[in-house]
C-alpha cells in the first residue's frame, strides 16, 4: 500500500480521541506499494489514513497490527515449489511467473522440422505467380504452402524444398537426402495413389519400411506412413482435400508427441443435417459442412464433397466423420460437428439456403465488418423454400415467377410452406438470358435456336428460379424440351453454367449477365427477373436479419453490386407485399 | 484419372462382346491425374479399364461419354467469384484457394503496434536475471512481458520500451514520444492508482483527454483510458493480474477493432462452484478457478484473489466472472467459465482438494507426460473429506491421525463421510516438526518453548492434519493452546508457515522437513505421520486415477520424491485397509 512503514508496536493506543504523532524517516518512513519494508518496520499505514502535521510529521487516530498492509515475500511461491510441470505449453501469465520467480530460462523442446517435397512433373512452383499467370496446363504447387502452415500451427519448423519430378530416383532420392538432413520428418507430397508414376512407396520400401499404404478415409485414402533410417516419412496424397486432411490426421499427431504435447482436438459441437449425406461403407469420410445456429438448433449443410475443391475447405465451418461402417445419415439426424471456426462465431452466421446470385458474395463481404458471417448454400429456389420448411437457413434467395398472375414467389410460398409466415425482401432485378462463347461462334439468337442439331444447351437444375424461366419461355413457344440436346444436363449455379459454355462441354445456356461477363462469355438479354429474399416472420427479431437488411438499402452495396453489370436496385432491400 | 485421353465419340460401340482398339498416340493420349487433356480430347478411360495390345495400341470393352473422368475447369471456383471475404483471418486452407486461384498476394491489415512502456522506480529489467538473482529490494519488471505476449496473440507487434522513472516528466515524455512514434497504442504499466507516484492520469489529462479513469472490475480497478493526438493511451494497473486482467478487457479489443477483427471470446463452459464465493457490490470479481470434471459435473475451485498472485493465472484453468451487482454465488451454485485450456483438457483432469503436501508437485509433473492433469487445491485434511462429500473432487490427500487408535484416516472418514464408500491409499511417511530461523536462534527444542513470552509461534488451519497433530502433543503434555502467543495465526500450506518463519513474523511453526529444507529454515523433527490418499469407490474405474496409482508406485517417482528430504516411500501406493 503507498503510506508509511512503521513498527506496529509504536501505533498502540492512537484513537480518535488521543490521535498519536510519529515522526517522519524517525518513526515512519514513507513507501509506495510493491517497495521492501525499511529495516524495523512491520506494517504500514496507508496514506488516506493519515493528517499531515508541520514539521516533518503526522497524526493518526487508529493503530495498525504488525504485519498490516504488508505484503509477505513468498505469498504467491516459494523456492522449491513448482511453478509449471514439465511438458507444458507456456503462456503469456507464466512468462510472468518464472521471471517472477527470477527464472531467466528454462529448457524447451526442440521444434520439430519437417521437409516438404512437392512432387509432380505437372506443377510449377507458385513463385512464378509473382511476375506472371499460370498458362494453360500449368498446375500451380499449392499444397506444401497449405502443410508448411499447418507444421507450423503444430508448432514445428516447415522447409519446403523445390519441386520434384514424378521419377523414381530423383524420389527416392529426396527421401534419402531428406532423413540424412536435419529434419525429424520428411513428406513427399504427392506420388502415393495407385497410377503409374507413383514411385514414393516403391522408394521408401527400397530405403526402408512401408508401414501402411492406403487408409480407410476419404478424402485421403492413397497415404502412405513409412520408416526410413529411423526417421518417419509420409507419402501425403495430392488432391488438396486430401493433402490436407491426410496430413491433419497423421502428420499433426507425429508433431505433437515429438513435442510430448496432448493430442489438441478441434473444439466440437452437436448439430443436425439440412440433408441426408450418403457415405461409402468402409471408410471414415470427411464431410466439410457449413453450420449456423438456426433457431434452437445448430444446422450442419453439406459443401461438395470432391477432394479436388480446396473451397470446399475454405468456406467450410466445420467437419463431420461418417465412420468406416456407415452408409450415411439421415436428413435432420444427430451428428458431431469438429469445428474450423471460433464456437462463438456460429451464432454470427446467417444461414442462406437457396437460389444462386452473385450478389450474395458482396453481401458476405458487406456483412463481414459487422462481425456476420454469410453461409449459403446454392440449391435453386424451390430447395431454398424447402429449407425453410425444415427451419435449416434463416432465409431463402427465391426468384419463382408465377406464369399466371406475373408476381414472383408469393404463389410458391403458399403452396410449399403454407404453414410458415413469412416476409419478402427484394433483393435485385438482373438480366437473364443466354451465354455463348466470345463472338457467339454458333449465332445463337432465341430460344428457337436451342433445338437446333449443332447446338447443345446446359440446363439449370429442377427448381432453380433459371429453369422455371426457360420452362415458361418454352411453352409460352411450344417448343418440347425433350428437342433440345443437353436439357437434361444440369449444373447448380449460374457460374457452372458459364464454365460448361467457356470449357465448350457445351454451346449455350441461361445465367444472369454478371456470370457471363465474369467469364468474358457473350450474353443474349432474354428477360429482366426479380430475385428477392424470403424470411420467415420468426427470423424477423434476429439482430442479424436487420443488419442485413440494412446493408442491402445502403449505396454502398448498391454501387458494389451495379458494378457487377447486369444488376438493378432501385427497390433493393424494400419489402414486397403479396398481391391482394 | 491415369489412364488415356479420348475423343468419347470414337469410343462408342464398344462392348465386351466387340471390343474396340484404339491406337495410341493418334486416337488416344497418355495422362496422369491432374494433367491438361490434349486438345480435340473430351474423355478419360481409365487405365484400369484398357488391354494394351502390342504396337502402341489397346482394346477397350466399353465406351466412354463426353466429359467422363474430366475435371472441368472452373470445378472449385471461376473468375469473379469471391474466395474470401475481406476482414477474414487467413487460414492453412486459405492460402492454398489463394494460390489455386492464382492470387499471390492480397491486401491485408496493418499490424497493429504497441508500445508498452514500464513504469516504477523499484522496477528492475528482467534482463538482469541472465546475469545474477535479484537482490533483497529489487522488483523485477515482468507486466511488461506479459502484455507483450498478450499483444502478439492479439496479432500485433510490442514494442517493449526502458523502464521509466515514476515522476511525472518522464511518464508525460513517454507519452508524447509514443503517440508521436509509429506506435498504435502506448500502454504505460503501472502508475495509474490513486497513490502518491501515479501521473498517467495527470500526464494524459495535460496532453490530452482521460476518458476513464478507474473501471468497475477487480482485478484491474484502476485502469486508465484516455486520447493523446488521436492515439489512444491506456494507463495499465500494475499488479500482475490486474495488468493481465485490465489489458485483456480494454488492450486486446482495441487490437482487434484496428485489424476489423471480431472479437475472440473464449471458450465457456458451465459450471458449479465447489465453495461459496463472495464478491463485493459495484464491481465485476473476476475469480480465477480451477476446474475439472468430477462425475457428470464439472466443478470450479475458486484459487486465492489477491491481484499479486501471478500463480493464482498460471495455475488457473479458468475464470468467472461475478456480475457488478452480486454479491457473490453459493456452493455448487451454477457459474459460466471462461475456459484458458482446451475444453478437452477438462476431462483430463483429476481434481485433488485436500491437504499440502511437496510430493503433490512431483506427482502432478509425472502426470503430465500420461496427459493427466492434476489439478490440487490446499484446504487440509478434514477439508479434503468434506470436498468428497460434496463431490467436488476425485481425490482427497489425508493425514488425520485418530488418537485413541493411533491409525491414521478411517476413523475420521467414519465420522465424516459414513455414506461415501472409499479406498485409502498409502501416499508419503513424512517428517514432521518444527521450522525455526536459521541457527534455532530462539533455542526452540521442544513443545514447552511454544509457550514462552520471547516466542511467537504461527499455525495451521483448523482441520489440517499438522494441526491435529499439534493438539495431540499439547494436549498430551497438558498445554494450554491459549497460552501459545500466535496459536491463532494461520496459514495454509507448509510452505506459508515456513515463510512466516523466514520473513520473521514468526518465530516457529510446524511443518514438513521439506518445506524447511526449501527455504533453508533449520527443523527440529517432531514425528514421522502417515500421509496418503483418499479415494471414492466411484472414481476407482476412472483410467486417471488408475494411471495416477501406477505413477507412484514407479521407483522414478519414488526417486523424485526421496531427493526432496524428509520423506519415506516404502509401500507408497499401497492400500490401507481400515483396522478390523
Amino acid at each position: 500500500m503507498d503510506g508509511f512503514a512503521v513498527r506496529a508496536e509504536s501505533t498502540f493506543g492512537a484513537s480518535p480521541d488521543r490521535p498519536l504523532v510519529l515522526a517522519l524517516n524517525r518513526e515512519a518512513w514513507a513507501v509506495n506499494t510493491g517497495r521492501p519494508l525499511p529495516p524495523g518496520t512491520n506494517a504500514v499505514i496507508m496514506i488516506e489514513n493519515v493528517n499531515f502535521l508541520e514539521d516533518e510529521a503526522f497524526e493518526i487516530e487508529q493503530a495498525v497490527v504488525p504485519w498490516q498492509n504488508v505484503r509477505r515475500v513468498g505469498e504467491d511461491f516459494v523456492a522449491s515449489e513448482m511453478i509449471l510441470p514439465s511438458g507444458h505449453r507456456l503462456t503469456a501469465y507464466d512468462q510472468g511467473a518464472l521471471l517472477a520467480a527470477g527464472v531467466y530460462a528454462v529448457d524447451v523442446v526442440q521444434k520439430p522440422r519437417v521437409l516438404l517435397a512437392p512432387s509432380g512433373s505437372e506443377l510449377m512452383a507458385h513463385e512464378i505467380l509473382r511476375d506472371r499467370p499460370p498458362k494453360h496446363g500449368e498446375a500451380i504447387e499449392f499444397n506444401s504452402v497449405m502443410l508448411a502452415s499447418l507444421v507450423e500451427q503444430a508448432g514445428g519448423i516447415a522447409i519446403r524444398r523445390p519441386i520434384v519430378q514424378d521419377e523414381f530416383d530423383p524420389i527416392k532420392q529426396t527421401i534419402l537426402d531428406g532423413v540424412r538432413s536435419d529434419a525429424h520428418l520428411v513428406v513427399i507430397n504427392a506420388g502415393s495413389s495407385a497410377g503409374s508414376e507413383d514411385y514414393t512407396a516403391a522408394a521408401i520400401r527400397q530405403l526402408g519400411e512401408v508401414l501402411v499404404h492406403g487408409v480407410a478415409m476419404m478424402p485421403g485414402k492413397p497415404t502412405i506412413l513409412g520408416i526410413v533410417e529411423n526417421k518417419p516419412v509420409i507419402g501425403n496424397p495430392g488432391y488438396p482435400v486430401s493433402a490436407v486432411l491426410s496430413f491433419e490426421a497423421f502428420g499433426v499427431p507425429v508433431l505433437e508427441i515429438m513435442q510430448g504435447l496432448p493430442h489438441r482436438s478441434r473444439p466440437r459441437m452437436r448439430a443436425v443435417s439440412a440433408r441426408k449425406i450418403a457415405s461409402k461403407l468402409g471408410r471414415e469420410e470427411f464431410f466439410r459442412v457449413k453450420i449456423g445456429r438456426v433457431g434452437d438448433r445448430v444446422v450442419a449443410t453439406p459443401l461438395p464433397r470432391g477432394a479436388g475443391s480446396i473451397t470446399s475447405l475454405t468456406r467450410a465451418d466445420g467437419i463431420i466423420r461418417i465412420p468406416t461402417f456407415s452408409e450415411g445419415i439421415g436428413q435432420a439426424e444427430d451428428v458431431d460437428v469438429e469445428l474450423l471456426k471460433d464456437p462463438m462465431d456460429v451464432d454470427r452466421t446467417l444461414v442462406c439456403i437457396g437460389s444462386h446470385d452473385l450478389t450474395l458474395d458482396v453481401l458476405a463481404n458487406e456483412l463481414g465488418p459487422h462481425s456476420i458471417f454469410l453461409s449459403s448454400s446454392n440449391v435453386g429456389s424451390l430447395g431454398g423454400l424447402l429449407a425453410l420448411k425444415s427451419r435449416s437457413s434463416h432465409f431463402a434467395p427465391s426468384h419463382l415467377l408465377d406464369l399466371e398472375t406475373g408476381q414472383y414467389n408469393w404463389s410458391y410460398i403458399r403452396r410449399y410452406i403454407p404453414d410458415i409466415p413469412v416476409r419478402v425482401f427484394h433483393g435485385v432485378m438482373r438480366e437473364q438470358g443466354f451465354m455463348v462463347a466470345k463472338g457467339n461462334p454458333k449465332s445463337i439468337k432465341c430460344f428457337q435456336d436451342l433445338v437446333r442439331d449443332d447446338v447443345t444447351f446446359v440446363n439449370r437444375q429442377a427448381g432453380a428460379g433459371t429453369r422455371v424461366l426457360l420452362d415458361y419461355h418454352l411453352d409460352r413457344l411450344g417448343i418440347d424440351p425433350e428437342r433440345i440436346t443437353g436439357y437434361h444436363l444440369e449444373e447448380y449455379t449460374h457460374t457452372s453454367v458459364a464454365v460448361a459454355v467457356l470449357s465448350g462441354v457445351a454451346d449455350v445456356g441461361m445465367g444472369v449477365l454478371a456470370a457471363a461477363r465474369a467469364l468474358d462469355l457473350d450474353f443474349i438479354p432474354v428477360a429482366v427477373e426479380q430475385y428477392d429474399l424470403v424470411i420467415p416472420e420468426e427470423f424477423m427479431g434476429d439482430e442479424k436479419i436487420r443488419i442485413m437488411l440494412d446493408v442491402m438499402r445502403s449505396p454502398r452495396y448498391k454501387e458494389r453490386v451495379l458494378a457487377l453489370g447486369g444488376y438493378g436496385v432501385d427497390r433493393t432491400g424494400e419489402e414486397i407485399q403479396p398481391l391482394p
